[in-house]
């Protein structure tokens, strides 16, 4: 286990639930190309603001996954 | 579109609900002074805790608007 | 008042449901050896994923408390 | 001159020329309700793409003015 | 009191004095604009230097107040 | 549109005219590869120096892109 | 003396009269429980602020003292 | 020379024996699929803890290469 | 495994020999008071010079460990 | 090659032209004292505002060199 | 005025009595070599402890003169 | 001792060998014209990658030393 290689991808998920949500999209989405996903680090919380009120969260991911397999 | 000026201003939202509700709260007071709100940046998650719970959550964000309408 | 001395502990909590369960989980740990916890300071957001979803949250968490009563 | 007071607002500027005229559009702007700037301090270099192109900078600016005037 | 909305504004004080001096300029100066003022954060202590010594120093702080009254 | 997913890619361009031309030849360079580019972020400037003048500058830039359609 | 082992402890200590007296405020406290004190490192300044005044001072502090006597 | 586009990946590479050790895995893995790789950046050095003891070394690491041939 | 609270130390392990034997160093100190350490993460590598030569080399890790057993 | 030291110096250009020519003016001034310059990396860009525009750039810049020749 | 060059050096003075006579401290030491010292910037607060006691204060500087005259 | 004053410089050093060695080089390097070094504080891991592999290590070192003897 100790001989591991995981590589880092940099992703952006939205929604208008709210952080963990588009967290999950997020990862959601990199699951249909990426296997073996191991971890994310959120490393930005943003949001787009319409009328006046926080219309979708946009929230930055870094997923790291196993290159080994 | 590629004129416009923004500005940022920097609020603390706080709520008893979590951190999304911190943001919005922050969100809503602003715009009864700010029109063409485009976007928010969470810049600090804290918290308050009273008899080893937390309280209430404080959120800080920047906040962007136009400044050229 | 204005002579009080805080100690800082850092703690990570984790849950499977979200960012404010995570933190909630480690205050209440911290509140089992811990007295007069004043606030507490997020500073990592992380997940563990399993089979391409998010298994649980992992939050970093500072917790200030009163070291003088 | 020692006992100065500066205020520091936090704007984005956007040109689709570049970097140094994002920064003097935005001072530009501010200076129709600001007078006395003195300073700025670039803190973020963005840019929007359109059709696999550079469309527009945005540089978020801080700039400082007296208040003692 | 969890649903309060803060804002932070950025000055620079300075002072021939001292750090502390330099703040408490920056804070008396707000005082006579913004009510409410609740808590401080220094974010960059600076000095300018003539004939060799320190003339006066220039320290940056954040002030947050309640927006809610 | 809140349900957008992005991916970030990181890449160094370099020109001899300056950091905009740098940015935009790394712009240029992922067009070919990339498609629905939405904005970047320039993280780092750099240069070469040679015989004593800049021979070229290096920018860093992370690129977001549409990863949905 | 080459493999000592430290351990930081991390103080939020307040005065008001000072960011010195802050911090020594903090080490006075932590020198009741913690023998073999050896260095400090100021992490943040912030203050408190009553009736457009500083009230107070809190300085936070990491505190490094050797482990193995 | 001075219009080359280089390119960034993130990887983690492990090792029981050490910091380099962990990074030459990285790289030695990269270059199975990547050619022109030029320089590496360590950016977290991290290690997994059994039985009291460091089980292996996790080191962050971005690595640059040319995208022009 | 979801509902875990891990806590961390921060010390400063020294080694005449590198960086990893100061680590370990730290991480052996540790393992005397407290159980089921989980992983490290070093942010700080100095050294100490004599005589114009690398003394010992002082580096600053996190240790997190389990609260929950 | 592998055994080249470096050293790293500090300077701030200004030019009244932009952020370019700035860095050049750093590195024409120290073209006079320095030789076997090989590399300059922007740590600050900042400007001097007067009459509401933007009257010169200054941008701080650390530039690398060989010592061994 | 605009085509001035300054150079930036980095110094730790040290004091019994406090940050700012530890920064006066560094510049007076400075100015028996450097001519044309023009600002400073506190980068570093630390202290040393003796005796559960603050023996002294070090504060680390950086300091900017102008190179052209 | 309270009295002393450091300056810091910043060099480079490499090595085919590793991060320790990079750094002994540059100390060594260094101490042809500096006396005094105290201490030595690593701020950058590089490295130079060729055919596939690491070829040299280049540590970025800030080191420290007394000014008053």
């Amino acid at each position: 286990m100790s001989d591991h290689i995981y590589k880092k991808i940099e992703l952006v998920g939205s929604s208008t639930e709210g952080v963990e949500k588009a967290v999950e999209n997020a990862v959601e989405k990199a699951s249909k190309s990426v296997r073996n996903m191991r971890w994310l680090e959120v490393n930005e919380i943003r949001g787009h603001i319409e009328d006046g009120k926080v219309a979708h969260w946009q929230v930055g991911v870094k997923i790291g996954f196993t290159l080994d397999e």
